[in-house]
Protein backbone atom coordinates (compact mmCIF):
# COMPACT_ATOMS: atom_id res chain seq x y z
CA UNK A 1 0.00 0.00 0.00
CA UNK A 2 1.55 3.44 -1.31
CA UNK A 3 0.68 4.69 2.10
CA UNK A 4 3.15 2.75 4.00
CA UNK A 5 5.79 3.51 1.88
CA UNK A 6 5.22 7.08 1.18
CA UNK A 7 4.11 9.88 3.52
CA UNK A 8 1.47 12.28 1.63
CA UNK A 9 0.95 15.90 2.60
CA UNK A 10 -2.39 15.07 3.57
CA UNK A 11 -1.24 12.51 6.30
CA UNK A 12 0.54 15.78 7.76
CA UNK A 13 -2.40 18.24 7.53
CA UNK A 14 -3.37 19.11 11.37
CA UNK A 15 -6.88 18.05 12.50
CA UNK A 16 -9.00 21.55 11.98
CA UNK A 17 -8.03 21.07 8.48
CA UNK A 18 -8.57 17.50 7.55
CA UNK A 19 -12.22 17.41 7.39
CA UNK A 20 -12.02 17.62 3.67
CA UNK A 21 -14.69 15.42 1.62
CA UNK A 22 -11.65 15.24 -1.28
CA UNK A 23 -8.78 14.89 0.95
CA UNK A 24 -9.25 15.08 4.57
CA UNK A 25 -7.93 11.86 6.65
CA UNK A 26 -11.00 12.19 8.96
CA UNK A 27 -13.81 12.31 6.75
CA UNK A 28 -15.13 9.25 6.55
CA UNK A 29 -17.27 9.50 3.47
CA UNK A 30 -14.71 11.36 1.56
CA UNK A 31 -12.33 10.15 -1.29
CA UNK A 32 -9.05 10.30 1.08
CA UNK A 33 -7.17 12.10 -2.12
CA UNK A 34 -3.53 11.59 -1.30
CA UNK A 35 -0.47 13.49 -2.76
CA UNK A 36 3.15 12.80 -2.40
CA UNK A 37 6.16 13.82 -4.57
CA UNK A 38 7.89 11.51 -7.54
CA UNK A 39 10.65 13.34 -8.50
CA UNK A 40 9.90 16.46 -9.16
CA UNK A 41 6.55 16.48 -9.92
CA UNK A 42 3.59 15.35 -7.23
CA UNK A 43 1.26 12.30 -8.20
CA UNK A 44 -2.37 11.57 -6.61
CA UNK A 45 -3.46 8.16 -7.33
CA UNK A 46 -7.19 7.07 -6.85
CA UNK A 47 -9.27 4.59 -8.38
CA UNK A 48 -12.70 5.42 -8.43
CA UNK A 49 -15.84 3.42 -7.18
CA UNK A 50 -17.85 1.34 -8.79
CA UNK A 51 -20.85 4.67 -8.57
CA UNK A 52 -18.50 7.33 -9.85
CA UNK A 53 -19.78 6.95 -13.38
CA UNK A 54 -20.80 9.48 -16.08
CA UNK A 55 -22.29 6.61 -18.50
CA UNK A 56 -21.39 3.08 -18.14
CA UNK A 57 -17.81 2.05 -18.58
CA UNK A 58 -16.65 6.08 -17.81
CA UNK A 59 -15.74 7.88 -15.08
CA UNK A 60 -17.54 10.72 -13.80
CA UNK A 61 -16.11 14.43 -14.77
CA UNK A 62 -17.17 15.81 -11.37
CA UNK A 63 -14.92 13.22 -10.01
CA UNK A 64 -11.97 13.86 -11.92
CA UNK A 65 -12.36 17.51 -10.84
CA UNK A 66 -12.56 16.47 -7.62
CA UNK A 67 -9.16 14.78 -7.80
CA UNK A 68 -7.52 17.67 -9.95
CA UNK A 69 -8.90 20.33 -7.13
CA UNK A 70 -7.37 18.74 -3.98
CA UNK A 71 -4.02 18.01 -5.85
CA UNK A 72 -3.97 20.93 -6.69
CA UNK A 73 -3.83 22.36 -3.61
CA UNK A 74 -1.87 19.31 -1.88
CA UNK A 75 0.75 19.77 -4.69
CA UNK A 76 1.10 23.84 -3.63
CA UNK A 77 1.79 22.42 0.22
CA UNK A 78 4.42 20.41 -0.89
CA UNK A 79 5.93 22.82 -2.73
CA UNK A 80 5.89 25.75 -0.21
CA UNK A 81 6.75 22.87 2.83
CA UNK A 82 9.80 22.15 0.15
CA UNK A 83 10.61 25.81 0.14
CA UNK A 84 10.17 26.51 3.27
CA UNK A 85 12.99 24.07 4.09
CA UNK A 86 10.77 21.11 4.95
CA UNK A 87 10.28 17.54 4.24
CA UNK A 88 7.17 15.85 4.93
CA UNK A 89 7.36 13.89 8.41
CA UNK A 90 10.09 15.95 9.87
CA UNK A 91 7.65 17.15 12.37
CA UNK A 92 6.56 20.87 10.90
CA UNK A 93 2.86 21.94 9.89
CA UNK A 94 2.55 22.17 6.78
CA UNK A 95 0.93 25.62 5.03
CA UNK A 96 -2.24 25.01 3.73
CA UNK A 97 -4.22 26.37 0.45
CA UNK A 98 -7.38 26.87 -0.75
CA UNK A 99 -8.38 26.77 -4.58
CA UNK A 100 -8.69 29.87 -6.68
CA UNK A 101 -9.34 28.85 -9.25
CA UNK A 102 -10.30 25.36 -11.28
CA UNK A 103 -9.67 24.31 -15.07
CA UNK A 104 -10.25 20.84 -16.02
CA UNK A 105 -10.12 20.40 -19.94
CA UNK A 106 -11.50 16.77 -20.61
CA UNK A 107 -9.79 15.28 -23.65
CA UNK A 108 -11.20 11.82 -24.15
CA UNK A 109 -13.79 9.54 -22.29
CA UNK A 110 -11.73 8.29 -19.46
CA UNK A 111 -12.35 4.17 -18.57
CA UNK A 112 -13.82 2.86 -15.27
CA UNK A 113 -12.32 0.60 -13.42
CA UNK A 114 -8.37 1.46 -13.33
CA UNK A 115 -6.68 3.49 -10.95
CA UNK A 116 -6.39 7.31 -12.00
CA UNK A 117 -2.62 8.69 -11.57
CA UNK A 118 -2.75 12.66 -11.37
CA UNK A 119 0.90 14.52 -12.11
CA UNK A 120 1.46 17.85 -11.23
CA UNK A 121 3.86 20.64 -12.15
CA UNK A 122 3.94 23.11 -9.75
CA UNK A 123 4.92 26.72 -10.89
CA UNK A 124 4.86 29.85 -7.64
CA UNK A 125 3.46 32.61 -8.89
CA UNK A 126 3.68 34.77 -5.76
CA UNK A 127 4.86 33.79 -2.76
CA UNK A 128 1.03 32.99 -1.83
CA UNK A 129 -0.03 31.46 -4.92
CA UNK A 130 0.92 28.60 -6.73
CA UNK A 131 -0.26 27.29 -10.42
CA UNK A 132 -0.73 23.43 -10.76
CA UNK A 133 -0.81 21.86 -14.04
CA UNK A 134 -1.87 18.49 -14.08
CA UNK A 135 -2.42 15.41 -16.39
CA UNK A 136 -4.87 12.34 -15.45
CA UNK A 137 -3.47 9.27 -16.76
CA UNK A 138 -5.35 6.12 -17.14
CA UNK A 139 -2.98 4.07 -17.82
CA UNK A 140 -0.22 5.74 -20.44
CA UNK A 141 -3.18 7.87 -21.75
CA UNK A 142 -3.43 11.32 -20.09
CA UNK A 143 -7.48 11.56 -20.48
CA UNK A 144 -7.80 15.25 -18.69
CA UNK A 145 -6.10 18.00 -18.39
CA UNK A 146 -6.39 20.48 -15.22
CA UNK A 147 -4.88 23.71 -13.85
CA UNK A 148 -5.75 25.15 -10.40
CA UNK A 149 -4.55 28.40 -8.84
CA UNK A 150 -4.07 27.77 -5.40
CA UNK A 151 -3.55 30.73 -2.53
CA UNK A 152 -2.33 30.47 0.84
CA UNK A 153 -5.27 29.70 3.39
CA UNK A 154 -6.01 33.21 5.09
CA UNK A 155 -5.10 32.94 8.83
CA UNK A 156 -8.65 33.87 9.68
CA UNK A 157 -10.27 31.14 7.54
CA UNK A 158 -11.33 29.04 10.21
CA UNK A 159 -12.56 32.21 12.54
CA UNK A 160 -14.64 33.49 10.15
CA UNK A 161 -17.33 31.04 10.38
CA UNK B 1 -40.87 19.16 -3.22
CA UNK B 2 -39.35 20.61 -6.68
CA UNK B 3 -39.41 17.28 -8.12
CA UNK B 4 -43.10 16.87 -8.12
CA UNK B 5 -43.77 20.34 -9.66
CA UNK B 6 -41.37 20.60 -12.33
CA UNK B 7 -39.47 18.24 -14.77
CA UNK B 8 -36.01 18.65 -14.83
CA UNK B 9 -34.19 17.36 -18.13
CA UNK B 10 -32.68 14.93 -15.97
CA UNK B 11 -35.75 12.98 -15.57
CA UNK B 12 -36.97 12.30 -19.10
CA UNK B 13 -33.34 11.03 -19.91
CA UNK B 14 -32.93 7.69 -21.35
CA UNK B 15 -32.17 4.68 -18.94
CA UNK B 16 -28.67 4.49 -20.43
CA UNK B 17 -27.89 7.63 -19.94
CA UNK B 18 -29.12 7.63 -16.26
CA UNK B 19 -26.19 6.90 -14.35
CA UNK B 20 -24.52 9.71 -13.96
CA UNK B 21 -22.94 9.95 -10.04
CA UNK B 22 -24.07 13.54 -10.01
CA UNK B 23 -27.41 13.66 -12.36
CA UNK B 24 -28.53 10.37 -13.30
CA UNK B 25 -31.40 9.08 -11.64
CA UNK B 26 -30.69 5.32 -11.75
CA UNK B 27 -27.34 6.10 -9.76
CA UNK B 28 -28.16 5.20 -5.92
CA UNK B 29 -25.44 6.31 -4.44
CA UNK B 30 -25.45 9.71 -6.90
CA UNK B 31 -25.96 13.35 -6.22
CA UNK B 32 -29.41 13.42 -8.16
CA UNK B 33 -28.80 16.83 -9.82
CA UNK B 34 -32.15 18.37 -11.28
CA UNK B 35 -32.19 20.90 -13.65
CA UNK B 36 -35.20 22.91 -14.98
CA UNK B 37 -36.06 26.34 -16.72
CA UNK B 38 -36.37 29.32 -14.58
CA UNK B 39 -37.72 32.01 -17.23
CA UNK B 40 -34.82 31.89 -19.73
CA UNK B 41 -32.09 30.91 -17.14
CA UNK B 42 -31.78 26.96 -15.98
CA UNK B 43 -31.27 26.14 -12.63
CA UNK B 44 -30.20 23.40 -10.48
CA UNK B 45 -30.91 23.25 -6.49
CA UNK B 46 -28.72 21.06 -4.26
CA UNK B 47 -28.41 20.94 -0.44
CA UNK B 48 -25.29 19.74 0.13
CA UNK B 49 -24.82 16.61 2.29
CA UNK B 50 -23.20 17.04 5.88
CA UNK B 51 -20.00 15.16 4.85
CA UNK B 52 -19.60 17.31 1.73
CA UNK B 53 -17.26 20.09 3.65
CA UNK B 54 -14.04 21.12 2.75
CA UNK B 55 -13.37 22.46 6.27
CA UNK B 56 -16.41 22.56 8.69
CA UNK B 57 -19.00 24.63 7.93
CA UNK B 58 -17.73 25.60 4.44
CA UNK B 59 -18.86 23.70 1.13
CA UNK B 60 -16.35 21.15 -0.37
CA UNK B 61 -15.07 23.18 -3.53
CA UNK B 62 -15.42 19.25 -5.53
CA UNK B 63 -19.12 19.24 -4.99
CA UNK B 64 -19.87 22.49 -6.29
CA UNK B 65 -17.39 21.48 -9.12
CA UNK B 66 -20.15 18.68 -10.03
CA UNK B 67 -22.60 20.58 -9.51
CA UNK B 68 -21.10 23.36 -12.23
CA UNK B 69 -20.58 20.38 -14.40
CA UNK B 70 -24.05 18.68 -14.18
CA UNK B 71 -25.70 22.03 -14.40
CA UNK B 72 -23.82 22.65 -17.41
CA UNK B 73 -24.78 20.05 -19.46
CA UNK B 74 -28.02 19.98 -18.03
CA UNK B 75 -28.89 23.58 -19.29
CA UNK B 76 -27.46 22.82 -22.84
CA UNK B 77 -29.76 19.55 -23.06
CA UNK B 78 -32.55 22.29 -22.20
CA UNK B 79 -31.56 24.87 -24.22
CA UNK B 80 -31.22 22.49 -27.78
CA UNK B 81 -34.39 20.26 -26.62
CA UNK B 82 -36.72 23.72 -26.72
CA UNK B 83 -34.38 24.78 -29.98
CA UNK B 84 -35.92 21.21 -31.46
CA UNK B 85 -39.13 22.23 -30.67
CA UNK B 86 -39.77 20.23 -27.73
CA UNK B 87 -40.96 20.78 -24.16
CA UNK B 88 -39.64 18.65 -21.31
CA UNK B 89 -42.32 16.06 -20.86
CA UNK B 90 -43.55 16.14 -24.13
CA UNK B 91 -42.57 12.70 -24.79
CA UNK B 92 -39.74 13.30 -26.70
CA UNK B 93 -36.04 12.57 -26.20
CA UNK B 94 -33.44 15.38 -25.02
CA UNK B 95 -30.59 15.47 -26.59
CA UNK B 96 -27.40 14.43 -24.43
CA UNK B 97 -24.27 16.05 -23.87
CA UNK B 98 -21.21 15.89 -22.48
CA UNK B 99 -18.48 18.42 -20.85
CA UNK B 100 -15.69 19.48 -23.13
CA UNK B 101 -14.36 22.18 -20.70
CA UNK B 102 -14.94 23.11 -16.82
CA UNK B 103 -14.12 26.60 -15.09
CA UNK B 104 -14.79 27.04 -11.38
CA UNK B 105 -13.52 30.93 -9.97
CA UNK B 106 -14.22 30.02 -6.23
CA UNK B 107 -14.79 33.42 -5.23
CA UNK B 108 -15.92 33.38 -1.56
CA UNK B 109 -15.91 30.28 1.04
CA UNK B 110 -19.44 28.62 0.40
CA UNK B 111 -21.61 28.41 3.70
CA UNK B 112 -22.46 24.41 4.55
CA UNK B 113 -25.63 24.24 5.80
CA UNK B 114 -28.26 25.62 3.14
CA UNK B 115 -29.31 24.63 0.06
CA UNK B 116 -27.15 25.60 -3.34
CA UNK B 117 -28.94 27.44 -6.09
CA UNK B 118 -26.86 27.31 -9.40
CA UNK B 119 -28.35 29.51 -11.71
CA UNK B 120 -27.25 29.35 -15.53
CA UNK B 121 -27.15 31.51 -19.18
CA UNK B 122 -26.99 28.76 -22.00
CA UNK B 123 -25.40 30.64 -25.31
CA UNK B 124 -24.73 28.29 -28.88
CA UNK B 125 -21.30 28.82 -29.85
CA UNK B 126 -22.21 26.27 -32.45
CA UNK B 127 -25.08 23.82 -33.58
CA UNK B 128 -23.29 20.98 -31.28
CA UNK B 129 -21.59 23.10 -28.68
CA UNK B 130 -22.96 25.35 -25.72
CA UNK B 131 -21.46 27.70 -23.28
CA UNK B 132 -23.55 27.69 -20.12
CA UNK B 133 -22.06 30.19 -17.69
CA UNK B 134 -23.09 29.53 -13.96
CA UNK B 135 -23.36 31.20 -10.70
CA UNK B 136 -24.15 29.40 -7.63
CA UNK B 137 -25.70 31.02 -4.30
CA UNK B 138 -25.46 30.32 -1.05
CA UNK B 139 -28.77 32.51 0.28
CA UNK B 140 -28.64 35.95 -2.08
CA UNK B 141 -24.46 35.70 -2.38
CA UNK B 142 -22.63 34.49 -5.03
CA UNK B 143 -20.25 32.09 -4.07
CA UNK B 144 -18.70 30.42 -7.33
CA UNK B 145 -19.36 31.02 -10.86
CA UNK B 146 -18.31 28.61 -13.18
CA UNK B 147 -18.67 28.15 -17.30
CA UNK B 148 -18.93 24.87 -18.74
CA UNK B 149 -18.37 23.90 -22.65
CA UNK B 150 -20.82 21.21 -22.93
CA UNK B 151 -20.74 19.54 -26.54
CA UNK B 152 -23.65 16.68 -28.36
CA UNK B 153 -22.54 13.08 -26.91
CA UNK B 154 -21.17 11.37 -30.41
CA UNK B 155 -23.43 8.97 -31.32
CA UNK B 156 -20.71 6.64 -31.04
CA UNK B 157 -20.21 7.27 -27.41
CA UNK B 158 -22.04 4.00 -25.88
CA UNK B 159 -20.73 1.94 -28.26
CA UNK B 160 -17.02 2.65 -27.81
CA UNK B 161 -16.92 0.93 -24.33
Amino acid sequence: MIKNEVKAIQDIYPDDFSWCYGCGQKNESGHHFRTFWEGDQTVTIYEPKPEHTALPGFVYGGLIASLIDCHGTGSAALALHKKNGHVVGDGAEPPRFVTGSLKVDFLKPTPHGCPLKAVGKVEEIHPKKFKVVTEVYAGDTVCVKGEVIAVVMPATFLQNQ
